[in-house]
């Protein structure tokens, strides 16, 4: 069984490795699966983005252990969501907003919540504990309540018009690669796109030449890529950059 | 069975890959927690306080493997320590110091060490093997012989008076939070704290407000914290920054 | 069964644990091991020293993927060493250029290339599933195709004469250490060594003084190391910078 764990932890505190142990000593036979604890600390937005670029590649059944957690020892709810495939666990605040927007799922109130825990990790105390009751087996439906409602965080739609879609970048990886809001499965190759200035003419198929190009990007986005160096530096492009796609 | 392994070699290097190599070799069926590899090169207190912060939450039998190890190829005996549940695999230069101070130890040293190898990767050549055999099962005295005397440094420990508690930072995490020497579990919510000029009326129960506050941390110290801010640089505060308690 | 993974992804984004949880879905039982996902962008001669310093510690049969791939979606081959002991996955770029100089391979070119692809990420696309296909015991023909040629950088090597040993720095580590291309194992102890108008008399056997000294690395090539300091800042070493040994 696969634990799969995004934090703001950073790589120099031992947060991360407390976690884990809390965890083996539940279930000695997990298998861990680090997906980034580089997170911007408390940047909620981010989070949620990155763990639905990688959420989908996972086995049946894993586990999502998500701790960004600014709110921490505040009324936010611990949570669990149960989707066709996956569950997740971490606080109530937005984390999961694009997991709700892209799968049908089911969100428990992590209830009874431990006497005596810390207001400070609840990584440690709720959240490790109970990613690693689900992996024993144990029912998600003894492990907390079903809610009616929840937090969620309103993900940037793009503006289509007859001519044309306007879009903004969300996210931009190591690599200065810019990835948009705009869905690029559908999109013709010969568009023309607008950002910063600059007009791209049709969306290529790998990485070539030496100007930023528009390209059809791994997590289902268009991207803008400078090939061999950095778009966003390039650009000046950050997040909320707005980007406009002409149909025709 | 678990290595938890708490290095200063960086993310750059192979060096810890290199070490998970040695062991898989010799048990391929060991599963790898790695607590941090930022440490700062060759700062044995802070490895010695942040391994502190994690062992416990371990499952017995883990087996922790520090190489911080500035002295290597020099006399500083390579050991082992057992404690009750654990197993502790590296260098004899206090590393280990919050680990004597806080479990009963019996302490070996690893011998006899293999002839030939470097003088410059003890990690490599005696600790990651030294690991590896002690999770198949083989018996500590095979490996080692017992010491009597072993190297620490004294853990700074806080001054009590009838009135006052005078501590001070011992570590700084990633977030910024201050963590003290002073043990938090039987201080009372009401007291008194000064530190940096700053007086903070009371122990928080939860990261509230827009100004540092005291709060019992995760590793069972009071800690000097910023909601949502780094503390650290709010109050310039450093390792060894006095801090004083007000008990009335 | 160890998958062992060196890229330059870096730590923030999700493209490796996006690998992992591909891999993971072919085969559940998988052992991952991080080599290191810090390379520099693109640098595919640090990629392909870092990858040989680590690769033979690790148990026979263990599988190398190595995506370091500033190529990809053009016509470079995907491809798969078998050597030995162990698999490689990963493009045909130069990266293997030290397993090719040290090993007896056989290189295959990987196919059929699964339809509808990415071009921005064979790491997920080709060589992850590649790597776990071989896990499970799928055979090598099955995946590729063998190659009569392939493709390599020069390793620098160094030049004798009767009198001296002229080389080179192919290699730094996070500690400043400086890795030669000069292998150490026959070296005399009493040998004179030049580098940036340094003088250094002798092999050390350990890291002792405060000045920079030479050493036999755990690489097996001669290292320029200064003891509790960073040696290419103090000596302004880079890769390249020439090293001469005088044998008498």
């Amino acid at each position: 069984m696969t634990i799969a764990i995004l934090t703001d932890f950073g790589l120099e505190d031992t947060y991360t490795a407390i976690m884990k142990g809390v965890m083996l000593k539940i279930n000695p036979e997990l298998r861990f699966v680090d997906i980034t604890h580089s997170i911007p600390q408390g940047d909620i937005k981010k989070a949620a983005f990155r763990l639905f670029t990688a959420y989908k590649y996972f086995p049946a059944n894993t586990i999502f252990l998500v701790v960004v957690d600014p709110g921490v020892g505040t009324k936010r709810l611990p949570i669990i969501i149960k989707t066709n495939d996956y569950y997740f666990v971490g606080p109530d605040n937005g984390i999961f907003s694009w997991i709700y927007t892209y799968e049908r799922c089911k969100v428990y109130s992590i209830k009874p919540i431990p006497k005596n825990i810390s207001n400070t990790f609840h990584g440690k105390d709720i959240f490790a504990p109970v990613a690693a009751k689900l992996s024993k087996g144990i029912k998600i439906t003894q492990l907390g309540e079903e809610l009616k409602q929840w937090t969620f965080f309103k993900i940037p739609a793009p503006q289509k018009s007859k001519d044309t879609i306007e879009g903004e970048i969300i996210d931009i990886d190591g690599f200065g690669n810019l990835i948009t809001n705009i869905e690029s499965a559908k999109l013709s190759k010969k568009v023309k796109i607008t950002i910063k200035g600059l007009t791209i003419i049709g969306i290529e198929k790998s990485y070539t030449g030496v100007y930023p190009i528009a390209i059809k990007g791994s997590a289902g986005f268009l991207e803008i890529s400078l090939p061999n160096g950095n778009c966003a530096k390039k650009l000046k492009a950050r997040i909320g950059t707005k980007i406009c796609i002409h149909l025709h």
